[in-house]
């Protein structure tokens, strides 16, 4: 959420899912299932982000198996050899972690307009 | 936000006020903030956190610099010497921040619950 008088001041919740210490969805996890959403290739949706395709992978790993489910169709050879695609479950995840974000956003509002009137302007 | 069903996953907001790369106010100064309060010693409060006390220095330094105004007034000399009090400011800075995260929390609450389905019990 930007300042209303400019730029100067913004409010960034980030939002984590944790099991332990492991971050089942986080801002990293839900920007990649976009990207691959967007781009429908894991290789591109790395690259968008500035990261390497090594670690895409190891994110992806790691949510499908803190759902015990794929949240990601990838095809490694044939025809369609690097397509990816979100599942069902994918998709779901992503939109209700995006409907967190912005729920967590419009949430603080007042607080921080409250807030923010205590910073130099 | 613990699960009903058990401690297995825990939605954690982070919030972050920054200006430009700069953490205004985030988790690791609130909790500054409030054990500045609990402890009124800028040393056992660095201590009860686990961070130095050139850390805990440096933290006020940025955020009474952000604010152009002090949130926490200390005493270094004297027979106060090492007393650590929030300013008025910072009284207001820690509550609207905690309010937010509560707001937060709060706010999650539907989604969570609907994300916390997809996840193995």
């Amino acid at each position: 959420m930007k300042s209303r008088s400019g730029p100067r001041y913004e409010l960034r919740p980030r939002i984590r899912v944790l099991r332990g210490e492991t971050i089942v969805l986080g801002p990293g996890k839900a920007d990649l299932l976009q990207a691959i959403a967007e781009t429908q290739e894991l290789r591109a949706a790395a690259r968008r982000l500035g990261m390497s395709y090594m670690r895409a992978w190891t994110l992806l790993r790691t949510m499908n198996r803190a759902f015990g489910r794929p949240l990601v169709e990838t095809h490694r050879g044939g025809p369609t050899h690097g397509v990816a695609r979100l599942t069902p479950t994918g998709q779901r995840a992503l939109r209700l972690y995006r409907q967190m974000e912005r729920a967590s956003v419009r949430a603080c509002a007042a607080a921080w307009r409250r807030l923010e009137s205590l910073l130099p302007g």
